[in-house]
């Protein structure tokens, strides 16, 4: 009864009770769960365990469970294993689907072919409406969805769409090529997963055709896919804007975070290494005017976090594709248009400050004058990085927020102190 | 033939090349569509644009377009109109459509109320497959998806639902009752969209039902409105993490976006100025060896830096619900450790650098420990501010980066200087 019980939960709340089990109860699970039960299980375990538990499973069951599966989670999985494991599984399945697995093996990561699968259902234009929901009623239990049914020719090429909504109202003697929408949109096999997310979200599409270059239907990405492309490129764009090369999760533990996090710290030590060297160039100005050094962290962080902004900006519009129809020119001048705005006015509430606090007007000249300039620069700066990269055919999200920061550090103490010394005269 | 060709194309392609025309041709285009086509197209146009265009259309044409739109794209219009404009648009309204729509407007933003539809498919338990296809058929045209049935019983209240694939399959004379899932799964109507975002992720759903305390059916959530929260959230945790407090759009006046960026940078000003005293307290240090002023940008950089990484982990481990099942302590400790490794390693080298760079060992050890004792403290307060601010049931996003940064900064520049204080005798 435990069998029933389990099998009447949702398969996500199945996979998470699963997961929490341990060797020994798992494999009671193995023999308690038809391969076919356990497909839908492994297809909501999470990622990072799966492959534990299909290398424990006994070969022919685990054969049997990626067959069941929908491929393109098989594949997502096999691409974890080793080479010789995923040979030995593929040879144990049927032959078709080990077919269809092996191609999909081959597509690059993050492209619409590793994300698609091959479970969809496809009609002949020639059918009738009533053949057609026949044909359906056949393959709906094996299909990824029934939603959409997509129509091919005589050549296999795709040649129209129509929903299962239009299916059922529409009349049963029609044709499908008289029913069907000829404008299907599609994606060929090599598009970037984010820009297919975009796509999906724009045109609140369930799911979306995938075709090579003659338009021969290869497979069919479906939204629940999306969701996850969605939160896998959030992450991915957040982290990088953060510094971390992967965000870490529940469990790990403090030596491989330290490992992900410590290839940034080492790069920024070097760079942070540099700005001083910088700073050692004026050690003649700074030992006549010691006080100089007061205000370096507020100058070096006003940079930072401007640049973090500006570069905020673009990066998310370049991703979006919001930026797509202005010149990155006029990006750029409005962005140094910003700076100039934030930096007068931080530039003279700093000059009043420091005038009021240490009754010194020059040195809040100086440092109202560097806080302004280094806005400018700081925020031009944040906006150009991503756009060149962008430009370069570099994912602008690697310009993280440390580098730019990092950057801006070293700019805007160049101002700063080359301010100071060419007005050195006023200041002592 | 205008018509013809621009209602062929889908209704976010309409969207698109309506916003582009200036106001003589979308007058002459209100005229052309009905308004049930007008609201395909309004459905789809950029929510900046299309309070705009609903003012300026006739005000019983604008009243129809806003009745054919779906009842949540509706309401989301209506919040952005002022209330008179509200009131009169609800008056000319078929009385039903207007009873739905200012129901809906209650709802507090962001909470499945808000985001829900009142465009779905409802059966009674008791009646048979058949005459279950039947009523579908009938609502088709208007529901917003009909792939998932909910089921009610007499006292309205929701007690299963049945996807459309399982009612094709099924056998026309079975009762629902006999074919429907008992185990639906629905949010309530006040819960927060990021939860149901995760929720229909994890699960998989096209939608999902939405009821009241008694359980009674109120509304549905689709998946491609959960695309746009996701979307949405993204941003939002994205954007406060640089410190803006909003994401600008393409399109926006330089000085738009610096309101928008200037709060974040008076505050960080004052928080430097705060920095810039401390200091000044240790002007004698300072006098004694310049010299220490040339690591400050490092040091600072550094913490600032690697509390960030802390933080964006401790942020969006807690936004996807992956931290719910460790204790805060765990997390805090796990990233005392991850710091005292990064700290280690990075004083290490440091040291070493300095000692071999500057030929002073002193000067090299003190940055050493600096960097170590930072990189210990930064991190742990990366991960603490959030998880306090969870804690206290403030959104942890709020806790940004620059305002970590700058914590930060003063943390490591009272260590730094701390330090150089009380190891004065070897530096000199
Ligand atoms: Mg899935
Ligand atoms: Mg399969
Ligand atoms: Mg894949
Ligand atoms: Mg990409
Ligand atoms: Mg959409
Ligand atoms: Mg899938
Ligand atoms: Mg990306
Ligand atoms: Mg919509
Ligand atoms: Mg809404
Ligand atoms: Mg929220
Ligand atoms: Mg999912
Ligand atoms: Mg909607
Ligand atoms: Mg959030």
């Amino acid at each position: 009864q435990f069998r029933a019980e389990f099998l009447e939960m949702h398969p996500y709340d199945q996979a998470k009770i699963f997961e929490e089990q341990d060797e020994e109860i798992r494999f009671l699970i193995y023999t308690y769960l038809s391969p076919e039960e356990m497909a839908e299980v492994m297809e909501n375990v999470d990622f990072e365990l799966v492959s534990t538990f299909i290398t424990e499973m006994v070969p022919a069951y685990a054969a049997k469970v990626l067959e069941d599966m929908s491929t393109d989670d098989a594949v997502d999985i096999l691409n974890e294993l080793d080479k010789n494991k995923v040979a030995s599984f593929l040879t144990i399945m049927e032959k078709e689907e080990a077919e269809e697995i092996k191609e999909l093996l081959h597509y690059e990561e993050k492209t619409a072919g590793s994300i698609m699968t091959t479970e969809f259902v496809v009609i002949q234009e020639t059918m009738t409406v009533k053949e057609a929901m026949r044909h359906l009623r056949k393959e709906a239990p094996e299909a990824e969805t029934i939603y959409y049914l997509y129509v091919i020719d005589v050549d296999k090429k795709l040649v129209g769409v129509i929903s299962l909504r239009d299916l059922i109202i529409a009349e049963g003697d029609f044709l499908i090529l008289d029913v069907m929408s000829e404008r299907v949109v599609s994606v060929p096999v090599g598009e970037d997963q984010e820009d297919i997310a975009r796509m999906m979200r724009d045109y609140d599409f369930l799911a979306l055709p995938v075709v090579d270059f003659q338009n021969h239907l290869l497979g069919i990405i479906t939204v629940d896919d999306i969701m996850d492309v969605m939160e896998e490129e959030a992450n991915d764009d957040y982290s990088k804007l953060a510094g971390i090369s992967e965000l870490e999760k529940e469990g790990e533990t403090a030596f491989s975070s330290a490992k992900k996090r410590l290839p940034w710290l080492v790069i920024l030590l070097f760079l942070g290494m540099f700005t001083a060297s910088i700073i050692g160039r004026f050690e003649e100005t700074l030992d006549k005017v010691a006080l100089l050094a007061v205000f370096i962290p507020l100058i070096a962080g006003m940079a930072g976090n401007t640049g973090t902004q500006a570069l905020a900006v673009a990066v998310r519009n370049i991703s979006t594709g919001d930026s797509g129809k202005r010149s990155n020119f006029s990006i750029i001048k409005q962005e140094a248009k910003t700076g100039l705005i934030t930096g007068t006015i931080c530039g003279i509430l700093i000059t009043l400050i420091i005038a009021f606090w240490y009754e010194d007007i020059y040195l809040g000249i100086l440092v109202g004058l560097s806080i302004m300039a280094t806005l400018i620069v700081a925020t031009t700066a944040g906006a150009f990085v991503p756009l060149i990269m962008h430009r370069l055919k570099i994912d602008p999200a690697v310009a993280s927020g440390p580098f730019i920061t990092t950057l801006n550090d070293i700019i805007s103490i160049l101002i700063y102190f080359g301010l100071a010394t060419a007005f050195m005269n006023f200041l002592i």
